[in-house]
């Protein structure tokens, strides 16, 4: 994304879900492979299991906090799809592209994510009503 | 996905969108890669836009009937992700294997959809809220 850096890849779809362990054992059964990492991301107030699947990852998000955005998210919408991550190489410019294009921004800046990620999210308010995660892989651009 | 034909890989995610052409450019800079196809599905009473990242695909989603599933959704919960669909190697043997465990099947039979695919459809209700789709690449299994 982004005219530097190329075409992104999915690195993600975040799907929230109710019943965490009730889900993974789900989507293990569908997908015929198990979990590749399981982290509590406690700033999100989530829990996060990862499914690989090629060069992409399905992410069930199960809340540990009534206050949490997946907590709100499943009453007002219930479980289903949640967001979009895409791979990028430079989060810092990308982030940069979005605000220079007007879009509002959840994270100003990157933080730390899931699996060591760098992230940032665009409010889906931008982004066609899809809440949208970038996501770097390492700490500095390739 | 299924225990025989190995962990599957996303095909694609489809997007509900309110205005296709007016969405198809904004992914087109966001993404940096024009779009990869674009077709009108009559069954479906929608155009698809697709654009390729890596192995996967975004499916954009513009209604075309007023009674379509997309329109349908988007007056329920405006733009956003609509579904996610999973590659199979041969659509007949998961459809059953959903059936066997008593999902709600939307599509009894895989029939054609974009791009030359054969495609189902299960019913969130049985898949934690997604809209899921099987598609496979060929007409019979590789």
């Amino acid at each position: 994304m982004a005219a530097d850096s190329g075409p992104a890849a999915i690195d993600h779809v975040g799907l929230a879900v109710a019943d965490l362990d009730a889900a993974t054992a789900f989507y293990q059964r569908l997908l015929g492979v198990p979990p590749s990492h399981r982290e509590e991301v406690p700033p999100d107030g989530v829990t996060a299991v990862f499914f690989d699947l090629g060069p992409s990852s399905l992410e069930l998000l199960g809340s540990t906090r009534a206050d949490s955005s997946v907590a709100r998210f499943l009453e007002r919408r219930g479980e289903g799809l949640h967001h979009l991550a895409y791979r990028v190489s430079d989060i810092e410019a990308e982030l940069a592209s979005w605000r220079g294009r007007g879009a509002e921004l959840i994270d100003e800046h990157p933080r730390q994510g899931a699996r060591g990620r760098l992230v940032a999210f665009i409010h889906p308010k931008s982004a066609g009503g899809v809440l949208t995660e970038l996501c770097q892989l390492e700490d500095s651009p390739s």
